[in-house]
């Protein structure tokens, strides 16, 4: 954000208060920030109730506010100056601030004119006239200072960009996104569905949302499995003495689902994470360098005590499925590995649609929280960015981000309306090897230590349905659309041909970008109209929709319905067709 | 077991004791009855420690007891006598049972002549020259009245038989048994494994084992999904009231794992079964009568809390995972979808080679504790004993069996050493449709409550896999073997040759039973002798050993070594010849 567009973003927050002000005078003020993409402000209405539908009434105001042009100034005062105008103000929240304000530090005000004067730090525009353009978008609950036992202030959000055009821009991509919002998408196609004797956070797959998830997760695994990576299969409780062994336990230990056996008496935990469990199993028999590297892949449900307000959606889930790899390897491997891991995260992304990637390497610093060999890790950074450029892969590097236990890259990908998320990951370690005493005899009879490299090509399945989902607006690729094709008949007279069609449908198989996609398909033939039926289908998102009547019958054709065409193709021709279909 | 041939092992059990009493005088008995196959009797040696090595010294003495061919008589008793014989002769066990005879009940001893005296109730021979042949098999331990609390006895197992013969078959098969262990084979093959981080009963499934499971799994969801059942998921975790409201937290709440979140203080459990989270997926959206039957499948990990003490290998695990179904269906549909559930029993356990099956069709009676209509019953069970007969099942009847819920059928499968296994079931249920408001509209627009199926096919598949080990003593059928071929060099001038194989290997793909079956293949080529790499392959129980030598390379022909035979075979023929194994 440059400088100026944050100084007129923290303007527009006091515009915001002041109007505020004039409309609720009794309103007490608690912080108002720029962000990102605009500013908020969070306010105590005290009693009186403040939603969406005011927004309109103070925007109106703050547009009167600023076309006064009153300059924005400055006044440092003393602590007790500053705690006599918050008194006299009734401004609870900022005599709270003032008071936490350390003796040394300045403090000051900001006067717009002798209209609203606010404690501020600033900086600021000099005059309302240089603010640009704005809006207010929401409204929502937040606890003072984020915490739960204060009281709940009402945040107001605005949006404000340097030019009209970008704020337009904006506002139409949130358009966008709230037509795309997965959680909508979900309900409408019939994907997944939340359940409140099941619990929040805990989706439940539905026949088309398990048909989409399973060909991700299974692309996922077949890109995985091509490079030499063997699934394993673990449980999802283990006792807690993994984690204290692998060292997790002390860091995340207050953070697990805890599973208490009643009838025994012992103490589970649930598996946040696979690495230990695949220590086990490269642990379970002696190893050799022969066949190092060892790469076990897993599609498995993970859990994790997420806070209930913090669920939503897919987006962030108590169930999470990863897929999973880990690589036990020599550390003179290290790049071929990760030059290998670079790649499936290209082509995994490139095939969804999502080929603009960036990458972070993540390396460590000179402080002392990293374990490991100081000369592994440097040997191991140099390794990963050779990867990354024998990849082409476009990057950037970040000093003292990498995790304690080795460095890392990860993967940004945009979506189609332009927003970052991050899914991939490929991270380095150090220290289970070491924790769990893993080893392998090398080609002098010596024991070695393996290196282990974590990774998740999609991340979470459920977090990468969420983003998937936005990304197509629910139009998913042919190839894993949970419905592919749909029959529909324009009337009662054609069911012996609709018989022949689907004797060609059941024999066509996808090969790519997942082998042995079997062609998924249905037919409606109900009584209802034609434009009802091709309404539904349409609803429904579904790429394909063959439309048949008596006279496609006749002529062997049949009249292909994409989203943005139609054509009449040949019976003969169909099975070709639908294979070239992406 | 034939009358004649229980007396004679419970008399039997009575000569142990008399052994064990010449043996060491003050050993206290507890009970000794006749079992399944022969006898044990449960005796506290005191501070002498007795086990498998002591069975021979105990034997020979009881083999010279049976020669003096003493009679067996029976001597009633009053209540005081008995407690004054267990008394004196120092049996504290003795004096417990006999404490708890009620007053009325008729209380006997039988006399071996003069030789041993015990309680009991009978009948026995009447001569020990009448008992047939016998052997000491092994020594257990066995808490006192099955209470942990209680002392810990030794208990002897001996096994009896009418014949020699059938004595000789008797052991002949435990040998074979032992042979087969699952847990032994699981090692040697490296199927699975423990962890003791990981805790008992949680087994890790290594690379082949996966393999193994999967290709099952996967088998029996491919037979389901041909018969219309659509793959759904649920998560491992739910609020305890999904479990309320099914009435299974009245039953077995204190056998579920509880789950704690640490974060948020809310309690979960883990699933033990699937049907209450299949119900929710049934309910999250409308109904018809034209979509009925609805059919969801599932292959997930359920959690019980099995008792430590009983977990062993597969066979009892706490993490189990269920080939799990539900249809959803109308009353007069029942008897269809049974047929179909049927359909799909019968085709896989003769595709893996358990052919006889037996199946057990349990009814209500006339007690109160049955839930749901009668009439429905009555109807539902005339339904299911139809599918059985249309299916040509062998099926016994037995009134009184069936679960609170519904009628049921019950799969007994013998494996290849004539052991039975009960593995599939299929389960109507008229409760949880009830309980959570289950409903679709039929075709007058009212409201209807469907009825339930459950049904597992494999049952859990930890379980079914340590049976099938077990039944093929780890030579897998072709199909399912991890590993299926290994090609082995007999020196280091065939690299090509072996390439040109492993290209014709690449292309093949199994279509039966499982469809797109990639052959699953490795290559030997160490610089170890042909001897030691055939010994290797055939420890690892591979079906199709590739023998390539420089001759079979020239005449362009391999060696195929099969578990019962070896021929050669052209390599234009290999890809064929490899299909049709099985």
């Amino acid at each position: 954000m440059n400088n100026n567009l944050e100084k007129m973003r923290h303007t527009l927050s006091h515009v915001l208060a002041a109007a505020v002000k004039q409309i609720y005078p009794h309103a007490k003020f608690g912080i108002g920030p720029a962000i990102d993409t605009g500013f908020y402000y969070d306010i105590d209405f005290g009693d009186t109730k403040v939603s969406d539908t005011d927004l309109a009434k103070i925007e109106k105001k703050m547009r009167e506010i600023i076309k006064r042009k009153l300059p924005m100034t400055k006044r440092v005062v003393s602590k007790s100056e500053a705690l006599d105008w918050a008194r006299d103000n009734k401004q609870d929240y900022k005599v709270e601030l003032i008071e936490e304000l350390p003796e040394k530090e300045e403090i000051s005000f900001y006067d717009m004119d002798d209209l609203f004067t606010d404690l501020c730090k600033g900086p600021h525009v000099n005059n309302l006239s240089e603010t640009g353009p704005f809006k207010l978008i929401r409204v929502a609950g937040a606890y003072w200072r984020g915490d739960e036992k204060r009281p709940m202030l009402t945040r107001i959000y605005g949006v404000a960009f340097d030019t009209e055009a970008e704020l337009e821009d904006y506002l139409k991509r949130q358009e966008e996104a709230k037509k795309r919002d997965h959680r909508k998408l979900g309900k409408e196609l019939d994907l997944f569905c939340f359940s409140d004797l099941v619990g929040a956070g805990l989706p439940l797959f539905t026949p088309r949302g398990t048909e989409l998830r399973e060909l991700m997760a299974n692309y996922s695994l077949s890109l995985r499995g091509r490079e030499g990576f063997k699934k394993v299969w673990t449980p999802h409780i283990t006792k807690t003495d993994l984690y204290k062994t692998s060292g997790h336990y002390a860091k995340f230990g207050d953070e697990l689902f805890m599973v208490h056996s009643q009838v025994n008496g012992e103490d589970f935990a649930m598996k946040p994470m696979n690495c230990p469990h695949h220590a086990q199993i490269f642990a379970s028999k002696p190893r050799t360098y022969r066949e190092m590297p060892v790469r076990y892949m897993e599609a498995t449900t993970d859990y994790r005590d997420e806070k209930t307000g913090e669920l939503g959606g897919l987006s962030r889930v108590r169930s999470l499925t990863q897929d999973d790899s880990h690589v036990f390897c020599r550390k003179d491997q290290i790049k071929d590995e990760v030059k290998r891991l670079v790649g499936i995260v290209k082509e995994l992304y490139e095939t969804v649609g999502m080929q603009k990637l960036r990458a972070r390497l993540s390396y460590r610093s000179d402080e002392d929280k990293y374990l490991g060999d100081k000369k592994l890790w440097d040997m191991a950074q140099k390794q990963i960015k050779q990867a990354a450029i024998d990849n082409n892969l476009e990057f950037f590097e970040q000093e003292g981000e990498a995790a304690f236990y080795g460095p890392k890259i990860d993967f940004m990908a945009e979506d189609a309306i332009g927003r970052e998320h991050q899914l991939a990951t490929i991270q380095l370690d150090f220290v289970q090897p070491e924790r769990f005493g893993l080893e392998f005899i090398n080609e002098k009879g010596e024991k070695e230590r393996p290196v282990m490299i974590h990774h998740a090509t999609l991340g979470s399945i459920e977090r990468f349905l969420s983003v998937f989902i936005e990304h197509t607006g629910g139009w998913f690729p042919f190839w894993c659309a949970p419905e592919q094709v749909r029959i529909v008949t324009v009337n009662d007279k054609v069911s012996d041909y609709v018989s022949e069609i689907a004797t060609i449908l059941d024999g066509i198989v996808l090969e790519k970008p997942l082998k042995y996609n079997e062609l998924r398909y249905t037919v409606d033939d109900s009584a209802d109209s034609l434009g009802k039926k091709i309404k539904r289908a349409t609803a429904m998102k579904i790429p394909v929709v063959l439309v048949v009547g008596p006279k496609d019958a006749e002529e062997k054709v049949v009249s292909v319905r994409l989203r943005d065409k139609e054509e009449k193709v040949k019976l003969s021709a169909l099975s070709k067709y639908l294979c070239k279909l992406s």
